[in-house]
């Protein structure tokens, strides 16, 4: 079955979806396969990270930061795509190295994530958006 | 249905090969399912990112360059893995952050690519290569 | 069909599992389709890198504690996660940049992976751990 979750977010951020998606699963009768997820965009990010204390996501957005600041940042001199305004760029670098899709095999209904495992969309943009999660699953 | 793509690079640079995947979905009769694409290199990777401002691909490999110099400049006197030259080692390490595969729900023979995404194959090396990448279609 | 490996580890290191891997489709019958794997946890990662040279394995591993120091680092003093110890968090930021999952296309019961590529799970924390990869394999 074929589908797709829309995200709203404002501003950096991490947005757990988990349930959303385990329940798109249970209401499609998905028993056994593989979900693959797939972010529609090129300024934001999916990650399967600690659902547990949630320092784990303020410490990653801001390691994000400093890995890759914005673009009005002193160290970022040399960056040419600024049209979009200096969260632009620093969002596509944060998207190439966080995942865009996940793969994740499903038994008797139930994704097999660790139990510390949540599913997050990540934002990197400064402004609102309504994000689109692509979404498959194969039975096996 | 199972294939393969090759793509002949001329160092570090961003291949959008896209419409080659497209096409080959297409003349597949591929209609719903699940697209799997996997470089089969260590020192390149595949990548979905912005399709319209060439500077996004310009100042990414910049930023790479950036964050793994090659092995040749001071930052890098710790590296021990010098025999194939000094853009080796940071090859494979930015082959380790940039994703190795990936997995795109394909909806009525389309990939659900947003509209600014492409498909890139990213060269790390110096030198031109003739990289692979093998396909695998899943209906579902 | 389904399954999951457990691989024991002992610190920071790189353990390449993919003769387990290609065993156990060997085992199953797998012929051609797409094998999943999703590691179950939040501080460790799973990886496609070169087989070849144990100096590319060292050299990754001393890079990635580089590019994020263990939180006692001074550098890391606006860390706030850290009731788990200073290789806690770290852990968690190697783990968002490093691949969780990876889908690999079989072709004729083989993966279709380079020569030079091996498949390994990356532990980031300090003391052993016993780590779940689950695993699913597609036929087409």
């Amino acid at each position: 079955m074929i589908g797709e979750f829309r995200i709203k977010t404002d501003g950096p951020g991490c947005h757990d979806f988990t349930s959303a998606v385990a329940d798109w699963l249970t209401e499609g009768g998905a028993e056994n396969g593989v979900l693959t997820l797939l972010v529609r965009h090129t300024s934001c990010s999916l990650l399967i990270q600690e659902n547990a204390d949630p320092d784990v996501q303020y410490d990653l957005l801001n390691w994000l930061g400093r890995l890759v600041p914005h673009t009005d940042h002193p160290s970022m001199h040399w960056i040419t795509h600024r049209d979009e305004g200096p969260d632009d760029m620093s969002a596509h670098l944060k998207a190439s190295v966080l995942p865009v899709n996940l793969s994740i095999p499903v038994h008797q209904s139930l994704m097999m994530l660790g139990q510390w495992q949540g599913i997050y969309l990540i934002e990197h943009r400064d402004a609102p958006h309504e994000r689109r999660v692509a979404a498959c699953f194969q039975s096996i």
